[in-house]
């Protein structure tokens, strides 16, 4: 069963419709950004990291998405509550494990949660997934390793240890840099879609995990589609972004496009752009 | 007593004459943006949420915006301190209920600062308003739920209920959405400045309440021409940035022109612009 | 030994060479813009303040900057642990006193901080490092008292009370304003780059600070130079992103320029454009 054009289309069309309202347990640095990303691509955020303010506000919501950049003892609570409630709903969990690697707090919180919660989607560099998968990844901060970069000639193998590792997780894989693989326990394609200027700004990781949950709970019933939809989705999004850019633009004006290609993009244009390989 | 254009313009040049320096316990979603939106009008932001550091931050201030987007027990007590310090020392509070409705700790913490704190403003939008007022409102997360909201057809109606919210809070009451209703026990206006494009960003809501902080302080003898004046002005800025809008322009850069015009705003432009109507 | 254009460059290209990773712990209003300042000057940023986090992210750093714009308890003491290691591991300290003077919280945390660790750079207004040295400064919130700030005609004075600050804190002093003044206990310049349109955007400041700890990190062997370099290369953005300003624009199109002047800054432009006199 391959994956086409319209099947992505359909992924953003339903978004775009169904309005999904996604609770967003995320970092402080980008939370104006995912909270924007969302709205942009026909989504509705909350935010809200307390233990006693989350059940409620995960109850209303249809999708719940988790980000472990900014971390502490309240907020690992909340995320625990809220992953509770949201399991008992059946809503989508996406997972963002920043930074896993980089720290022994940030690795077992994001261990705990995979452990704990039915997590539908993980979303993070080769880094931070290699830490997930146990190996001894030297994650440099919140950038992927250049070392562990997925490239043409290592993606055989990229794509075989994200099948593994969606094995192993139970849940979809979306492994995103340069080349991105989004993959399941028997699938995975690449994407290439997306320029080197979306790394010169804070941000991208964090929008893209947040609309990942918009686009999980308005296509619940094919995940692996709404996955790759929304990874082409921002990759061209950053694609259209660089090509308006200027001489006197540097990356202010490229956030700014960034989210300008992330409103206006329609199915046409995603259909048209995307650049999906099974592999 | 009619409210006149130049009650409005005064109120303006009031805030950029008297650069009043606004404390704000605000949410982390959009605490940039009120930072930013205290300056584009002339006012000084500083932000300060821990209950040991906000008596003296208050204390040098000019007012307090107190906004429940991102509660914790932390901030809840926060909130408490810094509005008593204001309170003694007659520094108007404006309070911004994000999510009232959503969640029993926002609406009962929006609720015990009413009962407790003399608040001087409440802005939010009719499902948030509905919720203080003790109505069984079913708010869509941070947004308004389209069945709670003001329409030409229901006027008279939201008019009255925020005639009479106002009576019972003891404060002006701003209930902003497609169409604004600004009200005290005995008068409302409408207000019809603004555009649709204005929901599709985040922060809004709470940039206007926090720079109805600066108004409010700027203009401490007429708090209901203040509220008017920053609601028109922002809705005027919306729709300045909306005619900006170019072909590839999106949610980005309206967020983007939206400052420009607030910070562009001045006395002549909200006069003519202003879309006001005793109701 | 003067300090040359050429110098300045070198600091410049040291950081686009190097790609320091800059641990911040650092304040929730401007955070998004330390992010995308230190990925735009050629550094990569990484956030965390939770104690039981920082020791492992700032291990795998350059350096660390301390900004207390937003304290609570919680934040001190990271701020505390994670200055503990840094130390051990020999990274340079940045310290950014937002609103000492404002606040007891914030005076006393920025003492205890400039106490307790080896701090390399501190950067504040005129009436911080005046609350700083003990003086009964009135702290205008987090902006500069103007009766404090510095001017042509106490050039003299606030250079000599630079290099007292310095001797005394055993640290570089920045102090920027209108005239920025950056001295060591023996030597001072003034930096005349820069604009007043910088003060109608928060996070100016901020930002500096935060790039500040990949110029620190960069140029580890001559601290002096990295911070004069520092100080006049975003002054100089500020330059060029005034001079974009077209006649709609306003600050929220600056605050984008100035992130893109930042990003585009060469060493040909910071050699041509920085405006530095020996005092």
């Amino acid at each position: 069963m391959t994956l086409t054009s319209t099947d992505l289309s359909s992924c953003l069309n339903n978004v775009r419709d169904r309005h999904p309202l996604v609770h967003c347990i995320t970092n402080y640095v980008t939370i104006n950004d995912c909270a924007n990303a969302l709205l942009a691509c026909g989504g509705s955020p909350i935010m809200g990291d307390e233990p006693a303010d989350v059940v409620d506000v995960t109850s209303i919501c249809d999708a719940l998405v988790l980000n472990i950049g900014t971390l502490n003892r309240n907020i690992i609570e909340a995320m625990h509550v809220a992953g509770a409630r949201a399991a008992e709903l059946g809503h989508p969990i996406v997972l963002d494990p920043v930074g896993a690697g980089a720290s022994r707090l940030r690795t077992e919180t994001a261990a705990e949660l995979l452990e704990v919660l039915p997590i539908a989607v993980v979303r993070g560099n080769m880094s931070e997934m290699l830490a997930l998968a146990g190996a001894s990844a030297a994650t440099r901060g919140v950038d992927v390793n250049p070392e562990d970069a997925v490239h043409e000639n290592n993606l055989a193998a990229s794509s075989s240890f994200a099948r593994q590792l969606s094995s192993r997780l139970n849940a979809v894989v979306a492994i995103t840099g340069a080349i991105d693989v989004i993959a399941t326990a028997d699938r995975a394609v690449a994407c290439r879609n997306g320029v080197a200027l979306m790394g010169s700004i804070t941000g991208t990781g964090c929008m893209l995990s947040a609309i990942m949950g918009a686009y999980a709970a308005a296509n619940a019933n094919d995940l692996f589609s709404a996955t790759v939809a929304v990874v082409a989705c921002e990759g061209l999004a950053g694609q259209i972004a660089a090509e308006r850019m200027g001489e006197k633009d540097g990356t202010g004006s490229f956030h700014t496009y960034l989210l300008d290609a992330l409103s206006n993009m329609d199915a046409a244009q995603l259909e048209s752009g995307a650049l999906i390989e099974e592999l």
